[in-house]
């Protein structure tokens, strides 16, 4: 990475270390222990080399972070059509909680919001025995090293996640989730329990933005139709309420998580992810959303930018 | 233009042609006594080169596919304090001509839905008499010529759109629209009647590619952030209730109109229109729907492709 | 009346003349000018005999409380297949202006609402100038004088009107309204206009209340069956969003006005009247509400009253 | 009761009898295993005498009937503040098994849908082991014998009840629901899994008639306060989506189960029960509305009814 670029991402993080607005997520008891005054930064080129910012190596929950991967791993493994048949991909505007299924189709309308997301964990093949330790070995491939689960984190959800229990037994009723409720949640709490630090992310992010291969390893872990489903499905769906400001102002796909992670991409160019665990009124960090409208700004990456002086007149095709 | 692009367009025109599916609107009388089995497709490189096949010369009301550029016009005069004020940047994932403002904010959700192009358009400078032909005019310099309006189609919506009187009247008060709504529908349902041809439609998305620069005249027509906004609500908002489907599978920014056409945008590549006047059952051209669906998938366009033998390693800011 | 319940209706009077919570109503600039201490409250036996306290003559207009007597006509001149293919009689509990159409049946809730009143005048045969002086012909029959109209307040209503014009204009383009939607509003404007006194209001009601007939004219007014549906409808939907809290707590059909009007309804017994122009959040006289409540506690007037020493081992068959 | 009267409730079951549409319930897969041609009609005058034809002596499972009476014992032993903070009192027009809380309280619309039925339940002093046998005893009040509980049903509804288990989880993330959602179901399962005969309910119906008072015990079962409210509920909310047309047309505060119960309540006069497994699209029975529909029209039973040759000038107090 040159010194520019990683001086431009350091200016960014040292103009959002002020915002101390939001407040921690309480809604599971054990995530309202956190020193919320942490803040990791870090971007990733597609070599792989990252340039990091703060605490970018203290370990969090990836929450609502995980259901991209677990998405990701559903649609590999199942095919479009058996993971169509459940979710739908029309934005929400709801809030990620919510539990209104399409009127029409009776399906979640995607899956970054709970529903869907418990949906798509629902479609991981095998029980919670198989797919709990395989959506885990997926997401160890992502950040290089094996994914450990923060245990009080899981059983505080396990316990308090009443919403995520109404949820389940709602989709179990309409026929959308097929296996056991109870069965289905315990693994997409783990999922949600998942450590990763703000560098694992932005490592996760860079393999999404290198076209789905891992920069370090070289592994192929998503292919190119899952991976350009899952971008767009983030470009929309990713930031629950503010879904339309964040694609409007920062125009990166992206996801963030109740524990105040946020990881975007810009496909074909560089990964990125922000930790700070204070939150807007939406639910996401307040830092991260500020952090990457400062980027998207700086560097120029919201997706929809054109760049008049390199406008190129060859069709996408001769690319 | 290089010949293997010019056949592969071709290509597609020829594939979607037997598509007879879907029905021309008929909830303006005069929209229905179009032929329906008229079809243009054109695309329309930065140079301003464009491959036209079919009815491309053929004219038809501008419809929906007006509302971008009304947008963009208020975003310029009044600035986007005063635009935002008043209409969302949020998805609605509802039919077109729904009323449903955000119950939060108690704004139109976005400018692509009639609440929020009526709104748009009322935001425009000066009453009819001078909104009327700025508008028209602004048009005209994407096109390279006056635009003409059809009568007919006028005074068809104009004597039997209730739901948009509906929608005026109910925007009036909640004081979104400031002024009187039969004025401001005069404006609208003229906007709505303005006369274009499928060639005129590529070169307008081709302006739109080209950093808002026409590419025949080199007259700049949206600055860099008017036409990132409205790429980007274009790209959540542009196709009715298929929105999610179509960034999914489609991936640009668009808009289509229930005259059957459908403008998209691959940002500082390319831009494409087709017009065919049966329409599916969320009001967007079949043809056309098909068409850009081959387009991208044959020409790899999705703006959430990302190549990985040309995967650039430089961060955005350095293109 | 015997002086006993002339004394227990004084005392109910003098317990709510303290009450200067809530505000009037402006969402008409002409309603906003009247004294907002004022009050009347009368009773009415089936005789035909009024006992009346405070400003009971002073004249104030009808507003919402038209709507019971329009849909009753509506039903006697049309038939209630006619009636009953354009408005459902199912309670809505939403806000007297809500726009919301029955999503199956595509009809307004009820024709105590907005939507449902403007349809219900829509009904009346013949245009403006035959219906309005039909029903407020209607109206007269009721207080046993002609009916003026407020002209200032039907102006100020007919030029602010904008949500009343955004409903009838829905309503005309998903073809409930059959009618030019500004014709059918002028009559509906006129009615929401007559004037009456609290007198008068309790006499209507009394009218109700006293099978359909007149007490002093003698006249029917409303045959059993109309009458029957109209106390229903107006049990379940006439005090707006409060109607469940109405029905449990008062258990009279009622109907209330945005001036500050509410009627009243004891089947068999009584009818009753308040006026005081003062609104709670709901939009309904707060010295209205209170006075009913209790009436209907003193009295012991709810139709859910069950008197354990006088219950009647006989069915109703055999009264 | 007289032979006039009990020749024609016998008139009306002759009537109902051909009517076979409808279909049974299913959604418990026990429920689905009755035999439809089932009918059984009871009327209990206020002595206490039955008139019964057909099946009056075949027990089935109470299931919604018995909300009523829950929340008529939560009312007496919380109290009505206690339970008013909980459940409103507002018609919903919606499904029984509708999720919707009012989004402004917060609160289940009304005690007999699910949702406010389970919180009644839950409401309910002690724990499942104290508060089951309190409801199953006070049930027994009613029809002077212990009850039984059809445990095939019971375990068929503790199995597959996936949306009431939605329910009693989103209740209990909401704070609305204060025990164990598990622990809740389980006296709730109970509750409907109550057997009883059709000649049972029609006396737990002459017991509402008759002011709480059970005719033949003498027991006094409800407060007026509570029955009146009680009653109040049941005349909007009794019978699923048809309540409005419910009250409308047969005028009586009832209550239905989707077992083809329907019991109803002319107060201080009559009560009466019908018993037939087939349910139109609301699920309530079929024969059943028919039979009330008769009842009401026949014995001019409509609360709403306003018998003009009797009507009594004296207001209620005196009566």
């Amino acid at each position: 990475m040159t010194t520019p670029v990683r001086d431009q991402v350091q200016h960014v993080f040292d103009r959002c270390r002020p915002l101390t607005g939001g407040a921690v997520a309480d809604y599971i008891p054990e995530l309202a222990t956190v020193d919320p005054d942490q803040f990791g930064l870090a971007a990733t080129v597609l070599s792989g080399e990252t340039a990091g910012f703060g605490d970018v190596d203290t370990l969090f929950t990836l929450q609502s972070v995980s259901k991209p991967f677990a998405y990701a791993l559903a649609l590999e493994l199942r095919g479009f059509d058996a993971v169509d048949a459940h979710i739908d991909v029309e934005p929400s505007g709801e809030a990620f909680n919510q539990f209104s299924l399409d009127p029409l189709t009776g399906h979640p309308r995607n899956a970054m919001i709970n529903a869907g997301a418990i949906t798509a964990t629902s479609l991981l093949p095998g029980d919670a025995d198989e797919a709990t330790p395989a959506l885990l070995d997926y997401l160890g491939r992502f950040v290089g090293h094996p994914i450990m689960l923060d245990e009080k984190v899981f059983r505080s959800e396990s316990e308090t996640g009443h919403r995520n229990r109404a949820i389940a037994h709602l989709l179990r009723s309409v026929d959308v989730l097929e296996g056991e409720p109870d069965d289905v949640l315990d693994t997409y709490f783990r999922q949600c329990s998942a450590l990763v630090s703000t560098r694992d992310l932005s490592l996760m992010a860079a393999t999404l933005a290198n076209g789905g291969v891992q920069p370090l390893t070289g592994e192929v872990l998503m292919p190119p139709l899952v991976l350009r489903r899952v971008l767009s499905v983030m470009a929309t769906c990713g930031l629950y309420d503010g879904a339309g400001d964040w694609l409007t102002n920062v125009g990166l796909p992206a996801k963030s998580g109740v524990s105040g992670a946020i990881l975007a991409v810009l496909p074909g160019r560089v990964g990125a992810a922000v930790w700070s665990p204070r939150l807007n009124e939406h639910g996401n960090s307040v830092r991260g959303v500020a952090a990457f409208r400062m980027l998207s700004d700086e560097f120029g990456l919201h997706v929809f930018e054109v760049h008049r002086e390199t406008a190129d007149v060859r069709p996408g095709g001769e690319r």
